[in-house]
């Protein structure tokens, strides 16, 4: 398979979700200009980023919904449940847990840590806070398959190699620095920070 | 100005930050070749995004960091303070508050609304939370330029309706929905879910 880049990957996501919509919404098919339009993008990029994975829909006719939401979401690989430990039962760890989008794409937060003591055994749904001293042990029971950072940025890059030795391969990072990832790990950074930015950007311009 | 891309302006930010912590390792120059390394990228993508905005750097001497850094800057806006109001006192508008790199970029958060009356009152940091019954007055009377929604789906839509009669041309949005937005108004959804789907997609196709 060709290497597809981050970029269309999140449109890829996007897409899912507008094909979601338009589900509930009872609508059948789609056509590329429609998706495009939903997403703020061109019509050729919606056909681009779809030809990367093969032929969807017919010429003319459009997509069908049904069928190419699936077929999305088995690229995503949302057709699969994955096991997801939390690292930081703060603001935004608890934030995680509360987050209905994670349950309903498949992303089963079985695990949340921290290395404040005094938040050790506290509930949070029906998630009991695990200490961070016992981190390798707990995501190898559990059998996580990807890690969220959710702690300050001077514990987040030695948190993150714990982690991928125990065996972590997929990280998302919500520490502000850049986490130093290994071969075979991915990282995805969410920094709030840039997508403001793009806001000030846009209010500066004019 | 040529029409820039959302993507662009992602890479400006990421290229503002490796510069910030070059300048911070005391490094004065740096190729488009280590910038591209630091963000994953190619140096054709980063010496492409930085021609947009007029010529930087000299050819065969690299980049100067901080010279390069204040133009990024100026280039996002990050040399202006800008006013951000939180729509949602909830574990998300906490997070929000409480995040250290808003400040640093020149994002200051001086208000905070709920519609939970019982939360209204309570103090996060040196911010009284205040009524959303009053969001248009507050909006105005604060001279907001940014406004962050971090409430449930079923009000996000009402909400930012509101601010943008108020005068909001600028939305981040933390409801896992996408917002109808208006001409001269950007709204940047920010949907942890999308950042998932990547590490699900990687974790996948392996």
């Amino acid at each position: 398979m060709k290497k597809i880049s981050e970029s269309t990957i999140r449109r890829l996501s996007k897409y899912y979700r507008s094909l979601e919509q338009l589900i509930e919404r009872n609508t059948d098919t789609v056509s590329s200009d429609q998706l495009a339009e939903m997403d703020g993008i061109t019509s050729a990029q919606v056909r681009k980023d779809l030809s990367f994975f093969g032929t969807f829909g017919k010429r003319g006719l459009g997509y069908n919904t049904k069928a190419l939401k699936e077929q999305l979401g088995e690229i995503l690989g949302l057709d699969k449940r994955w096991r997801v430990a939390i690292v930081g039962a703060g603001n935004i760890g608890r934030a995680l847990v509360n987050y209905g989008e994670f349950k309903k794409q498949g992303f089963n937060v079985c695990l949340i840590m921290d290395s404040d003591h005094s938040k050790v055994g506290e509930k949070i749904l029906d998630l009991e806070v695990k200490s961070t001293d016992d981190l390798s042990e707990l995501v190898q029971a559990e059998n996580i398959d990807i890690a969220i950072i959710a702690i300050p940025s001077d514990a987040a890059q030695r948190v993150s190699d714990e982690l991928m030795d125990a065996g972590i391969r997929a990280i998302l990072n919500f520490a502000p620095i850049s986490i130093k990832s290994r071969p075979n790990v991915m990282v995805k950074n969410e920094n709030t920070a840039i997508e403001i930015e793009a806001l000030s950007y846009f209010l500066s311009k004019r």
